[in-house]
């Protein structure tokens, strides 16, 4: 699953802050990085801080980040396809109409939930992706090799690699993030226009407040693009938090105390149950499943593992003579390899188990 | 203004974290704290842990900090003001109807803007309410003496004390703490529901989603009170909420890109103008103003300097012979105190400046 020692060519378009931090990681786990900017001056910085070796487009890379802009990110991995012959992926917040724009089996479209308020590569850090969640959305076209060596690349980071589809994958990031922030914009605004009548306004705000409102302060520039490509999943959302906090407002109207309390109650035991940091489970079991020949094999079972919270601590593709024909090999929780084996005996699989030491 | 050496005694109704913290902040400030608590065993634990030097209620309290839960205060505040002659303030989330069933002018009404996740005396910290913004909510009917005592207590705690009037404080906090507490359980819940659906999405929830419902962690048991008390002014700033949404859902779903970019980086402005710990002034001024015999005149100064964002570091009454008469001394940041003086000539008061080196 390692690429070849002679392999270990990468390349960056977009070296701002993402693309620097993976130029950073690779460059930390001995690859050769090349970097490449709409911004010549953006891509020489790059250099100058050591997150890619050189600067340019290099036509021998085994595997290319896209970090561009998200409007501009599949005119970039299409260059990227066309100046190579290796993977390409990219770091959009949106996936489903990238996704769809690319047909190419290399490509395998990628979001690491990882950020920072900070823009521009001077905030580029090598570790960013530790313990994040990175999500690859492999569809019934993705190659087997390109998803492979993108997964094993970004777990080498650190992060946790979950595929899941483009389109779920839009809906989910509506909730936890693209909803959040215009919420947090909502609110700030709010307290913004209170405190045009009432100048202290503003030195109340504690805590609670400040972390509320934090990612407000993001650089707006972004979300434009975000909006427009995810409009149906954000105001879905929006939709639903509109209608309670319509229900919020009736309550707390009405006085109903015991309604009131069960909401927050529900809401208190969901955010203590957040998932911290990844886990690594504790003992892994091998699941090998030979793979038939027909297309979206590798998208299917990733994505189902993925449906049903099974954690994919390693995978890897052997006896692969050409297109998807091979065995599929998982290291998976031995918590939680039944439910993924019942989920592809259903799906007419012939998966194997064997429990590792 | 610092109470006499004898006086130095206080007492502690609820003992809990905030209870707790002022009975650590005002041990290490050599005061004799005598504390007392619904339940025997929160007391006693108290006292284990060194918040406070005995149980109980002291008669000889110069200064009582209620901080019992919000539908107790009032009648924990009585209590407090029966079995002692000295000042009594309280640590209510809610002013107007706690200053409302009070009208004694021993009782000044306050608020600190600090918390925790954490509850119970053993989160509680000395140093909890250094930077923070401390509110008090004079009236009319409000001792001079008695402002004067609370006010130096709290700002020897390290916090900035800022006067409110005890409905426009419960304006602002609907704003500022209510509504996103709302919010943030409101958020949560709806992740939560999606994620019945699909157990992977809590495991997309990024630093961003984290810190916007990091409050809905905080115990719920507080809140039916709250929002009892509070309702009016939480349900219009919910309403406000809710249509700021709905505006929003339509610049998304109409893909008005410059609507939404202008709205996201006006809530960016305001989030990177919010202020953050208290900045002494490097250069304050005095300001003496003669207190005429009429009732009012200290809630009306103070609250007059929190409208006009006037930070007053230090208030002192002298030559208070009964009553309200003598001379009212402010120490005002010298850059705003001729802002203050034109109001208060406006009002017919004959303040008079002088500089300090």
């Amino acid at each position: 699953m390692t690429p070849d020692r002679s392999a270990r060519r990468a390349g960056i378009i977009g070296t701002g802050l993402i693309g620097g931090s993976i130029g950073l990681a690779l460059r930390s786990r001995e690859w050769f990085v090349t970097g490449d900017d709409a911004d010549p001056l953006v891509a020489q910085r790059a250099a100058e801080l050591g997150a890619v070796d050189a600067v340019g487009l290099d036509p021998n890379a085994a595997l290319i980040f896209v970090s561009a802009p998200v409007s501009q990110i599949t005119a970039e991995v299409h260059r990227a396809l066309g100046a190579t012959s290796g993977a390409v992926t990219d770091v959009g917040s949106i996936k489903g109409s990238i996704v769809g724009a690319v047909p190419d089996g290399r490509f395998v479209g990628g979001h690491p939930m990882a950020g920072s308020e900070q823009l521009g590569v001077d905030g580029a850090s090598a570790d960013l992706f530790e313990g994040a969640v990175w999500v690859l959305t492999p569809v019934p076209g993705t190659s087997s090799s390109a998803y492979a060596l993108v997964r094993s690349v970004v777990s080498s980071f650190g992060a946790e690699a979950v595929a899941l589809d483009p389109d779920r994958h839009d809906a989910l990031v509506a909730v936890v993030s693209h909803v959040p922030h215009l919420t947090a914009a909502a609110l700030m605004g709010i307290a913004d226009e209170r405190a045009e009548e009432h100048v202290a306004l503003l030195r109340l705000a504690a805590g609670g407040f400040r972390d509320m409102t934090r990612i407000a302060a993001g650089s707006p520039s972004i979300w434009p693009d975000i909006c427009h490509e995810n409009r149906n999943a954000i105001v879905g959302v929006l939709e639903r938090l509109i209608d309670t906090l319509g229900d919020l407002r009736d309550v707390v109207a009405a006085g109903r105390r015991a309604e009131l309390l069960a909401a927050l109650e529900r809401a208190q035991a969901a955010r203590l149950n957040l998932p911290t940091r990844v886990v690594r489970p504790a003992e892994v079991a091998e699941l090998r499943i030979p793979v038939p020949d027909r297309p979206g094999v590798l998208a299917e079972v990733t994505t189902l593992a993925s449906e049903l919270d099974v954690n994919i601590a390693d995978l890897e593709i052997a006896h692969s003579s050409e297109g998807d024909r091979g065995v599929l090999i998982l290291l998976v929780d031995t918590a939680t390899v039944d439910r993924l084996c019942a989920a592809l005996v259903e799906r007419r699989y012939r998966p194997s188990v064997q429990a590792l030491t």
